[in-house]
């Protein structure tokens, strides 16, 4: 046991106080965890999309002051009562998305919608007693998807926290808890492409490329990196995609583009952008016969997806993903193994890194699409 | 050799003038079949909703005089040059969809949607001169789906013809022409539920109800049926349907009526309507994490489909599907093969028989949504 088990830590954590307004880092109070969590000393986050359009709230539910942050590796520093999986030392990845292994869709092979520790990002507090572990002056401070990795030390459930390899450098497999599992699930667990096959990736950031990289594994033969923003593209060579559309140099709407480029349509598309009108696209880009389309996207709580139902009787498939369908405390010490036998290569995402004093600066490389993942080292 | 090869055929056909106009039985000449095309003498015809819905053409592009038809089974009369498959006297049954067996998808394991022989409702003529076969003194009547079966003879292409066992009764066997096996195989080849799964079925039809069929093949415990008609809920007991749902019924959407007889949704759904709202609710109302939905139905036109996408994020697949996504040339024989074993029951399916005189009182029996399948006697 550690000596700060069962007291409040007082630590540092970068608080959003405002939807938009530059991060501030605070001194925080961290409650003990209670029963089924567990407190984690974070040594590395990073930043994701979902981290950016939540802190904008532009289309998304407000939820402020709040600490974000969702992809990162600590080490336990503390549990709270019941928990028997884990100890403090342990490395490990929290996850936005939990696994109870005792729901319906925990025991499903098909399914990690967890009933109670899949993804929320509207609640602010925990699930046991509707309370923040974060406060400032007694006054509540939010949480974020389940994880709060803007933060030295966070709570998190149980449930949401994947023991790793210790020897893993939790630098490197901190990606591993949101963008890269999900773009190579998207990919190897739902798209599936078939060896030889085409795939159209929608969106060149960590997401997107991580789904490259999953087709380029799948074997499949083409892969057609889709963005509005050109920068992307010289990069994502290094992510297997050999062909680039950018919608916006072209009068006609970027399906027909692909279409016309793959004699039909490709045989699989995986949206990984957010943006309704690239899901759409992504959808109705694929073969008629067979393509299977897959969003992984954040959509804007109003979105709505549009076809004609024809599209989809000419036996096209729509699918959707969270998490790239992996179920995060079961599949991501595989995922960790897969790095660190060199089967996966983490260090091609990371194109910045920053101390955690300076972490406005990692939101800003992605606000200005410059960065795939810039890591934030905690201890600076 | 028959002794009208080669020749015109002058006999009787049930011609629409115009849209919702009842059906004219005239004397109209039938060309002889070209290059790769056979004519056929049909005995036994049925009515299905899309030849309703092309007749009212309320919703789709109208192409008048026209002969509709598209369910039914005969014996060649004469081929044209090219055709080796088949000779006159072979029992067959004509398919609104082809199988060229040369192209693409007819060369792909998963896809029957033949680049050439497609269905193509809005082609009124044969693929091979943009002619039809078809005229009253010199004028042309236009083909219907590939088929214009409400003829004593109909020119077809080759790849829309299936040769089955001669000993099948024709009067039995020519629903699965369309109907059955749209529905049994959007059930057995597409939704593929599981032992023990539930299902949903929209739309209690001849298709919604071979759907049923197959879903009770497959297994599956619970079949739930939905329609906005509550006569058809009798009928469809016969069918494995065991509860039924009238949207019409309740005040909230159907698939929130549906989610909470079933803890969340079902397993499979089966959408056998072509109403856009229908399909939205067959969609909406599978299970997140696994549930996946089927389209059947021939939507509007102009018809939207419209969904949040985080319903898809939520792990629920869209698929759609034409003749179920069977090869009408590969498959079809033995399905009827099935019949012939009694694997599958082709008799509950047939509520009304008429002599051909009287084919548009198979129109009121349907549109009146009294049938499911009224079987049209050609000699009759
Ligand atoms: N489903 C999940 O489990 C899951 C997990 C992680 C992230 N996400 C979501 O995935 C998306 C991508 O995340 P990221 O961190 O890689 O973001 P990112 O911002 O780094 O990358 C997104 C890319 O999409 C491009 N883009 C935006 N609109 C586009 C359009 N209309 N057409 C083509 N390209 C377009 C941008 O230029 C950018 O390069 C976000 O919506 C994020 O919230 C979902
Ligand atoms: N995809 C294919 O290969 C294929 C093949 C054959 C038929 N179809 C289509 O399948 C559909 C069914 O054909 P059918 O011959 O069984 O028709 P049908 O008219 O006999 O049956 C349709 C049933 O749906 C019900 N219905 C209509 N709107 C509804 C709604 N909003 N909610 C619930 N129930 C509703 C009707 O009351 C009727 O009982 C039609 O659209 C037809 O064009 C498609
Ligand atoms: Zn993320
Ligand atoms: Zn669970
Ligand atoms: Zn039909
Ligand atoms: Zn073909």
């Amino acid at each position: 046991m550690s000596n700060t088990a069962g007291q409040v830590i007082r630590c540092r954590a970068a608080v959003a106080w405002e939807a938009g307004k530059a991060l501030v880092i605070e001194e925080v109070d961290v409650a003990p965890p209670q029963a089924m969590e567990v407190r984690l000393k974070i040594l590395y986050t990073s930043v994701c999309r979902s981290d950016i359009s939540f802190w904008e709230a532009k289309v998304q539910i407000p939820v402020f002051p709040r600490i974000f942050g969702h992809e990162a590796a600590g080490i336990v520093e503390s549990v709270g009562d019941g928990v028997t999986d884990l100890k403090p030392g342990d490395h490990v990845i929290p996850v936005f998305t939990g696994e109870c292994k005792e729901c319906i869709h925990c025991k499903s092979k098909e399914s990690n919608m967890c009933d109670l520790l899949r993804i929320n990002t509207s609640r602010g507090v925990m699930i046991s007693d509707g309370q923040s572990r974060f406060s400032i002056n007694g006054k509540p401070i939010y949480h974020f998807a389940g994880t709060s990795t803007y933060s030295e030390y966070t709570v998190v459930h149980v449930g949401c926290v994947a023991k790793i390899n210790p020897s893993a450098p939790l630098d490197k497999v901190c990606i591993l808890g949101c963008s890269i599992a999900s773009g190579l699930g998207a990919a190897l667990n739902v798209a599936k492409p078939a060896r030889g096959s085409s795939v159209a990736v929608f969106g060149l950031g960590a997401v997107g490329l991580a789904a490259a990289e999953g087709a380029r594994i799948s074997g499949a033969s083409r892969i057609i990196g889709v963005d509005v923003n050109p920068r992307k593209f010289d990069q994502a060579k290094n992510f297997g995609v050999s062909e680039f559309v950018n919608p916006k140099d072209h009068d006609k709407p970027v399906q027909e583009v692909i279409a016309k480029m793959t004699g039909g349509g490709v045989d699989r598309s995986i949206e990984c952008t957010g943006d309704v009108d690239a899901m759409i696209s992504a959808f109705e880009c694929v073969h008629d016969g067979w393509g299977v389309a897959v969003l992984v996207g954040m959509p804007h709580k109003d979105a709505v997806f549009k076809t004609h139902p024809m599209k989809l009787l000419h036996q096209r498939t729509l699918k959707g993903t969270f998490f790239g369908n992996y179920k995060p405390r079961s599949d991501l010490p595989a995922i960790v193994e897969k790095y660190m036998n060199k089967e996966l290569e983490l260090e091609k995402f990371i194109t910045h890194e920053v101390p955690f004093t300076e972490i406005n600066k990692a939101y800003e490389f992605m606000l200005n699409g410059d960065s795939l993942r810039c890591i934030i080292h905690m201890d600076g």
